[in-house]
């Protein structure tokens, strides 16, 4: 099934089911009013949003309405716990050749991750707000998952069935506050604001065979202002699974229902699919030509974010967002 | 007024306003279920829980129960975000200076600040559970305030006024995580699992002329197994006041209600009165004698963290828990 919040004027919007094409959705309604509130009894909710599902999908849904992106928040408005990994470490192996830094060994075995603002997350079509372009603005485009209740110290092996919903991030990123923040050794803060999620949020077996239990094997497309900037694989080359980054994250401490784990930006060894944000660009620029020659997103710039199935059809609708000046 | 949660077996408990004296306590039925919900329309529900206090302290509140910390759960037993600052800088540069560093010229300017994990605070009494004790476990006392909602790029002096809640926090760190974690860049994650939280959280008003509007002129008192071992002024070489924090949080990003603010372990210059934090302790051991003395803790071993008026009151009630091991 596919999830979606629809604004309402509330913090955390209304939940609702969305067809399978994205062109219909339901309201939740007596079964659950957000999708928090789904989350946290999912065991008792999930069924009867399936039940939903599949009467909305035939079609004999009572209530239905058409479906407009512009119209949802993010599927979570507001979480209580976003943890975002780095899982292709050969993005992370660029970012250090590009500024001449080998990368220690042990970074293919145990992975980055960052525990991220979740208070206010921003909706699929709503504008990116930043004070200010010098802070060298920018998108990551990733897939992320959403579990259950998962215990403290869960190995990788019990991970995976702690999934139950997945959808793509655009992880605004402030480049220029980045160097200055990690030097500081606290990690990100002012570099990492709100991020934005795709219109719904779906459940693994709407991947059908491109999930494989542990990641999505489909290309992650990206467009800067109307032109494609990259469509890497987001199976390939993922050095740490949505299982392992699970158990990375709940090593020491139990992750609440609706925690949303992201892989990080995806990114293929194939350099020829282009990439997933504009600093892997400027370091393969960097490293080909000596310095960086595309710039970072100017206000009014739009990044569109979007995957879809073999057959070209939209799984989670798309990202499709502008950059506007705040204040 | 002071307001509690207690647990009513639910994830989000039971909102109750609680006495002056911590003795009792009248849920808050009608006003707001949750202290979240309260906060989400604080404007509203601030005056109605206001005067339900007046008429709990006054003797005149219908359903009045007794208050029983044990009961309780963290004011905010999830949250939407926590961040926490390192405001007392002297004790940073001792951090630095244990291992023979000397700390940079900005950092006097520019607040330290991680984004901690806010899922599933602990209560007050309830235990602390780590799956083992090589981790390095170590408490670390603070204040902290809870906002309103606060807009992106506010100033300093604007900012104070968004306080609306102070309590205390036991941000659980874990020492031996922390070098390696710190070391890969991104900053603490596995290092810093869930923080407990005083039985009460009160409006600023509650601390009389102990409150400035910037930050609490008291001691923040600290016990390990019962004996003394901290009482530093957290009113004392705070280089970045509470409207500062917020400013620094808010750079980048909108704060949503209920974002949780911290001070980072209070830390005074004046080494007689002790530390809230067994790394200074060890640090300040190391500086003397060569090497630390003091070991982290011991499943079994408990911290009592409180804060008393002038006149001995307890003003947020105590965080006093015991270190367990998990699985």
């Amino acid at each position: 099934m596919k999830l979606a919040t629809l604004k309402d004027g509330s913090r955390d919007g209304r939940l609702v089911v969305v067809s399978r094409d994205l062109t219909q959705c339901v309201p939740a309604d007596g079964i659950a009013a957000t999708l928090q509130g789904a989350l946290d009894r999912w065991a008792e909710t999930a069924p009867k949003l399936q039940a939903l599902s599949e009467r909305l999908n035939a079609g004999e849904a009572e209530g239905a309405l058409g479906f407009d992106p512009v119209a949802a928040m993010a599927p979570l408005p507001r979480a209580y716990q976003w943890a975002d990994g780095s899982a292709y470490v050969n993005h992370v192996e660029l970012v250090r050749k590009a500024r001449g830094a080998d990368m220690p060994e042990n970074f293919w075995h145990d992975p980055l991750m960052y525990q991220g603002v979740s208070d206010r997350f921003i909706g699929p079509m709503d504008d990116v707000e930043c004070p200010d372009e010098a802070f060298g603005i920018d998108f990551e485009a990733e897939v992320a998952v959403v579990t259950d209740d998962v215990a403290m110290s869960t190995a990788p092996d019990q991970a995976g069935g702690h999934i139950v919903l997945v959808m793509l991030v655009n992880d605004v990123s402030l480049r220029n506050l980045i160097p200055g923040e990690l030097g500081k050794g606290f990690g990100f803060f002012q570099a990492k604001p709100a991020s934005s999620f795709s219109p719904v949020a779906v459940t693994p077996d709407e991947l059908g065979d491109a999930w494989d239990g542990a990641k999505v094997n489909l290309p992650l497309r990206v467009w800067l202002n109307d032109t494609v900037f990259g469509a890497p694989e987001a199976g390939e080359d993922m050095t740490f699974d949505f299982p392992r980054l699970i158990a990375h994250a709940a090593r020491t401490r139990h992750l609440g229902a609706g925690t949303i784990i992201g892989s990080g930006t995806v990114s293929n060894l194939d350099r020829s699919r282009g990439s997933c944000c504009i600093a892997e660009r400027r370091m393969l620029e960097s490293i080909d030509a000596g310095r960086p020659a595309t710039p970072f997103m100017s206000f009014g710039d739009r990044v569109r974010i979007e995957m879809t199935d073999r057959a070209g059809h939209s799984i989670f609708g798309a990202i499709d967002q502008k950059i506007v000046k705040w204040g």
